[in-house]
């Protein structure tokens, strides 16, 4: 697909997320249920800083796989929050994207398609750049993850795993990605 | 710019204007103005509409044009309007790009910088594929707008100028495409 095809084509999946927000304001609108649709229009404005503060970070390849990951097929809804202080993630960026392609691969694999499936990735600055994945929904087996958790973290790549927990409905993982 | 910044980039202006869009509906709803805040939400998804057709026409090059063009500095807001039958301009994507961008440079050298100028662009299917460019504010001079009719109605491209009028506030161009 050409430069311009790529993007002509990212702002028809934006406006069509976009088309289906306004659709609920009018929802509401109709409804006279303007508490509801205030707090939508406030879910939709919290979720656009999300998306600049992602898109601001110097990384432009993983902002990129983020903003448009939920208009590919995945067997899951992503969701992320960044609450990094930092504003420049360029020195990892290649390293981000492996270790967010392999987790996506993992849970892709690891999630049962057609259920309620979501997963939240959110961006911390703890004594090392942090990712927390949490997962809810149907999960059909850990041992995907397992193997994830285990490649990614090696010496070479210097991300240590902080936590993990796995439940019926949950999994949830802690990813350090170091100094 | 690598093509994942190009899209970031075009995201993040989609975004920032559709936020614009929202602080809009906010005001209304703060207002209890309910009638301008339907309207406003009815405007957005007719413009919507149009970024949708113009998407659609199988011509990307063409589409990027017009879908990002107020998100670079020009001294007229563009507004367009696609009331084509046909569902592809590929076989012509390569003359209207450069008619369009021939046509552009001449009005932004035809407009007073800091003025509010307004050019509209519609696309119709009358005998030929038809561009009326019909722009209204102030205008410094007609000169690069005749050279611009003159230099892009050829033998050699087919296209011809149907009307023209050169008004002391409105400049309105009609360019047939040509089989």
């Amino acid at each position: 697909m050409s430069k311009s095809a790529q993007i002509v084509e990212a702002l028809r999946h934006s406006r069509h997320d976009w088309l289906n927000q306004l659709q609920l304001i009018k929802g509401y609108m109709a409804l006279e249920r303007y508490d509801r649709m205030n707090d939508v229009i406030e879910e939709i404005i919290q979720q656009a800083h999300q998306d600049s503060k992602i898109s601001s970070l110097n990384a432009p390849v993983f902002a990129e796989r983020l903003l448009t990951f939920n208009w590919h097929n995945h067997p899951y809804q992503l969701a992320y929050e960044c609450l990094l202080e930092r504003s420049d993630l360029s020195d990892k960026e290649a390293k981000i994207v492996r270790i967010l392609n392999e987790g996506f691969i993992a849970f892709d694999k690891s999630s049962q398609i057609g259920e309620d499936n979501h997963l939240l990735l959110v961006l911390k600055d703890l004594d090392h750049l942090t990712f927390e994945w949490d997962f809810h929904g149907r999960i059909s087996s850990f041992d995907e993850i397992e193997c994830f958790i285990e490649r990614v973290t090696t010496k070479e790549t210097g991300v240590k795993c902080k936590e993990k927990q796995f439940m019926e409905n949950e999994i949830f993982v802690s990813l350090e990605i170091g100094p």
